[in-house]
């Protein structure tokens, strides 16, 4: 027995439609009337024991009476007999079934059982399920069409096009349809999963790739069952140069306990999620819908070519609040050079010509008869070297429709996009189809056309993953080193004893029980000095004043060794393990750099400002523990406080290229001590200049998985 | 001659059309078209020197020859022909003039000359001009159109409404007519003002305060004329409970230069604008096709009675996507009582009674007949005490028509917004529609919708602007301190005996001109001290190496009053005033207050975290400096630091109430020393439990202004 593949489920050359119906507000009637309207080549076999014929086809008592190999059935009847469906498939040899019954897994314990047996039943006979809990699927490059949409029923033809829909909800999934019929584009295929019983985002997604009818994919998700094969593929797509954009739902508390209740999905924490697949070069867009009209414009339109942003408008308030909205979205509104301006002469007076553009600013008599003259305006403005992208926000104004022909065209001619907004509402209904018919996607707000030049920008700027980077350290040392800890909280100096055998610079530090001994200790550092309470049963030492700066002198010492004995006797339980003296460092910033292990996504590398007030500074980065260099680098930019590394207000500039590898090292130790390094924190970093220092340093090991 | 009033302006008993044409793509047609299709109840005459009829109405070969009087003259030639038009209406005795024709003050000097000669002329005869360079004014409660809009040419009627559009921009608000219409909703008159040669924003919104068939005022705004004005008025629409919503255009400098080469107006620092205007309890809104949508929202439904969101969807997708949508705009999703769920136990099985609702989770057979079932069932979630408002997110789902009615009759019998957001695209079209009848807003996007919640809720959490606090301290002693003092930086030690007389605590410090004078000051004070350097060339002292803090002994203090010496000579010709000597002071966070006057919404109060590195925290917030305690503690709250004031591990709470004093103390002088105190600032506040001491100020004034 073969294997069934995607291909073979989305070519199948018969389907069985086990539940079909006369009725068209049901699934089996529905679906079967679709078949038909968008002309499935393939046979068709309606089984219904109760007809001898449905609709216009004749019906089978069963699935296996109808004597003939069968690729697909779908399976829509009421979950009590879903179990005798499935052993009449399984009888039947069909190649894979599509589970649109909703109460299964989603639904409680009762249904968990009952979608577990289905599954037992299909994988003893080979059989691949999509479903339970769907909406189906389609693929309009066969005519098959067994996806149940209002969006699907309106459409005299199945729409062929080059944007592949991967979803974890069927009613989304239908809205998404809809938006894209509306501004006039197709899909290659288009998958609503439910349950994921069987199949899964993956199966689909490595289809993706390989397809030569899909150019983008767009990817509604709540959980991932894979997370691992999630990203390969991902890079794969990457690899493929075919943009992946997906919305995740389930980002915040209130969205994952929706989801939890909606598809029995884990969400998973979404920042290592978000961390991972960006660092992938996937695109998160935070609304399906915007995600359809960027995939549109994506598999459409070319990419800008920098972050300079014409703005066009038939109103020079429409012009004034797209730069406003251009600007607070970290683009930039173009402006035309001196050589554009010239060449505008014989367009428009020279009041006329800058950006943003107002066409309403241009009187008549420049326009004359030459119904080509706003075509040439926008080219020529376009062609600027200094412009990357444009914007065509269509208030009410006269000859709309000429003007969304004008922008078709300018689309059709330039290497640069020329995004359309329809400001006009319903004013504008004939302008939009227009655009429509030209397959040019036209967005209804300025701040959405934004956004989609902004993600597209992101992802043309995307670094790129890079091979494994050979760590600068020996990976058996410190796994030497790790392996005798004990489970748990790991001392400060064990800590940096690990980062020391990384290659990365901690303070000088002793280890002392008793005055006496803090005092040598004091005195081979030297003056002044920093001491630390030790305590396994203490993780923030701070936060119990077990930590005093600037110790100056022996008395100073003698002092502070008894404050920290007495400071820890806040801490019920907690055994004094002595105090570590260290050098002082100084620094212009605190920086922390810190790994843990996700569930999910493996070994994450956190850095950023604020030592002890990281959690309220907010100023950090999240990447994979595995990220390269240029990407710590990149992100580091991207920091608030960042300006404060590279001399500040009189500071000396921070070695960057020492701070980098410090961070990248540490995600390297994540990476390579695995999940038994559960957390490992360098906390704060001590920067100034060439020094680079990490002040104290926490990890907490498994000693078992 | 009485003046003529904005009421008759409205409110016309006569309108002459000047440049009246029989084609209706000249404006002189198109407003001739309108008046009669709206069925203008006044007298009409068009002005044609060149036709005895225009339309179906006798024309006149000018104004004067009218020989009747005439309310409001609609001015429609070529602006070479204006200045003749102007006299003919000031001969015929007109009361105002709409001047639709551009090109004056916003194409460059000619046309502000030409501008200027027109309301030279308007002026001495008495008339008002709205415009020049605008598209007109309708008022639908007088059946009344001259603004030539496609919006209003594709309409039957002028639909009545109870929201006032005042716009600067002519095509934003023909967008903004199309949007309303579309969800549909009218307005009670909408003026486009263009240039504002005469009447601008201000006049309308006086109206508008008054008039009884406004209940929701909007504005799009480019400049003010007026700005004290303007705040005065909307002060007086919170006090008549007449929200205002407004879009600012020229936000950024982008926005700002797109605004300047449009209408002539001034744009004015962004931030001022927005921290007086919020203050006065107006909304600002972004984009202005969302202002639309919310204020038909304000003028149609509740105010949500807190910040718990229900949702409900027809998909468990729609619902997650809302909820995380919803936790990332700042409110919550809420959740159901024990009680609700309980009242549920009819209408559907335990597993669906939650939030987000998912309709789709229901088996249809608890629908049954009952028509009214739906309606029952967001009734009973939405009477939940916990939840505040509600969001129905309807994706391409079953019986849309009727989601749509349940809506509507849920809106009409409940105390809480349900927000509609039609997800479905066209599918959703009839569903719009019943909506539309019905006048309840329906939403295009989950944000929008969201955005709506928010802003409304903002503005019902308004604090009120209280009757001007009196000032702390002696406003006669506080100008007897800066009168003398000379034009530009003033020294740290005068700006801080300003302070001082403020009743505003600051550091302890001596001015020392040798070593020997600053060893006496620092025993006096008590080591350590911190040492300044004076100039009154330096502004920001600590830039260049000119704070030593810690100073710990005597021989410290002769090595660094030389080092201060040395430092100073980075600055070329900055002349050395000796040397401050103050006490040390802790601080678990370093704060700013500052003040500064602003052209156009006079003194404003800046405070935040930061101390030196202010710029880069980005955590501040900013007032008008007459802001209530009251504002200046609910601001504070809101800053990203605000918990290190609050006993954040384990530092010592801050005394609030004191460090509120600080800076309302800040505020007052500001407010009572105007103009001239061009700059304040107390930088750093040095915080700690119950010490709040200025560290170090500065102050600008400007002996003449």
């Amino acid at each position: 027995m073969t294997q069934t593949s995607i291909s073979d489920i989305l070519n199948p050359k018969s389907v069985a439609i086990v539940g079909a119906s006369d009725d068209l507000a049901k699934w089996g009637g529905s679906i079967l009337a679709l078949l038909q309207k968008f002309k499935f080549p393939g046979q068709i076999f309606p089984v219904n024991p109760r007809s001898q014929r449905v609709q216009e086809y004749p019906a089978f008592s069963s699935v296996t009476a109808i004597g003939q190999p069968v690729d697909v059935a779908v399976v829509a009847v009421p979950n009590d007999r879903a179990v005798d469906a499935f052993h009449d498939c399984a009888q039947a040899g069909v190649k894979a079934i599509l589970m649109v019954t909703s109460q299964f897994a989603e639904s409680g314990e009762a249904g968990q059982q009952l979608q577990d047996t289905l599954v037992d039943i299909a994988r003893k006979a080979g059989i691949r399920i999509i479903g339970p809990n769907c909406m189906g699927y389609f693929h309009s490059h066969a005519d098959l069409c067994l996806l149940n949409s209002q969006a699907l029923m309106r459409n005299t033809v199945l729409q062929k096009g080059s944007i592949a829909l991967i979803s974890q909800s069927g009613a989304l999934a239908g809205t998404m349809l809809a938006r894209a019929y509306d501004i006039g584009t197709g899909f290659s295929f288009c998958v609503s999963l439910g349950n994921q019983a069987d199949l899964e985002v993956c199966d689909f997604l490595e289809y993706a790739l390989s397809d030569p009818h899909t150019r983008v994919i767009s990817l509604y998700i709540e959980g991932l069952k894979a997370p691992q094969r999630f990203l390969s593929l991902l890079r794969q797509a990457r690899a493929a140069g075919k943009p992946v954009l997906l919305t995740k739902a389930g980002r915040t508390d209130s969205g994952q306990r929706a989801v939890q209740s909606h598809t029995a999905s884990m969400a998973g924490a979404y920042q290592a999620f978000e961390a991972a697949v960006r660092y992938e070069g996937a695109v998160i867009v935070d609304d399906p819908l915007e995600l359809v009209m960027q995939a549109v414009a994506w598999a459409g339109l070319p990419a800008p070519k920098n972050r300079a942003i014409a703005v066009f408008s038939g109103s020079g308030g429409g012009g004034a609040v797209a730069s406003d909205l251009i600007d607070e979205a970290g683009l930039e509104a173009a402006t035309l050079s001196a050589d554009t301006v010239q060449r505008l002469a014989s367009l428009m007076p020279e009041s006329s010509a800058h950006l943003p553009f107002d066409l309403g600013s241009v009187p008549t008599s420049y326009r004359g008869a030459n119904s080509r003259w706003l075509q040439d305006v926008v080219s020529t403005m376009m062609a600027d070297p200094g412009v990357g992208a444009g914007i065509f926000v269509m208030t009410t104004q006269p000859d709309m429709v000429g003007t969304a022909e004008t922008i078709v065209a300018v689309n059709r001619s330039g290497d640069k996009p020329v995004l359309f907004v329809n400001a006009a509402s319903s004013c504008g209904n004939e302008a939009a189809e227009k655009l429509r018919a030209a397959g040019v996607v036209n967005f209804g707000s300025i701040k959405d056309a934004i956004r989609a030049l902004s993600h597209r920008l992101a992802f043309e700027q995307h670094l790129g993953v890079q091979d494994k980077a050979q760590p600068g350290f020996s990976v058996e040392q410190v796994h030497a080193m790790a392996r005798p800890w004990p489970d748990g909280l790991v001392s400060e100096y064990q800590a940096k004893q690990l980062l020391a055998t990384a290659g990365i610079p901690t303070t000088v530090g002793r280890v002392a029980t008793s005055e006496d001994e803090a005092i040598q200790a004091a005195n081979a550092i030297g003056f002044p000095v920093v001491m630390k309470v030790m305590s396994a049963q203490v993780s923030h030492k701070s936060d119990i004043g077990g930590v005093m700066l600037n110790v100056k002198d022996e008395a100073g010492v003698r002092q502070q060794f008894k404050a920290l004995q007495t400071a820890l006797k806040q801490v019920p339980g907690a055994a004094f393990d002595g105090c570590l003296v260290q050098q002082m460092a100084q620094a212009d910033a605190e920086l922390l750099v810190g790994t843990h292990w996700d569930v999910q996504f493996g070994p994450m590398l956190m850095f950023g400002f604020g030592g002890t007030l990281v959690e309220l500074q907010r100023d950090t980065a999240l990447l994979p523990a595995s990220a390269s260099r240029a990407a710590i680098a990149q992100a580091l930019t991207g920091l608030r406080l960042y300006p404060l590394l590279t001399g500040y207000r009189g500071r000396d500039p921070v070695d960057l290229e020492r701070l980098v590898d410090l961070i990248h090292q540490m995600g390297q130790l994540a990476v390579h001590l695995g999940e038994q390094l559960s957390e490992c924190e360098a906390n704060p970093v001590m920067v100034r200049g060439n020094s680079i220092l990490v002040a104290d340093a926490r990890a907490v090991w498994k000693e078992q998985i």
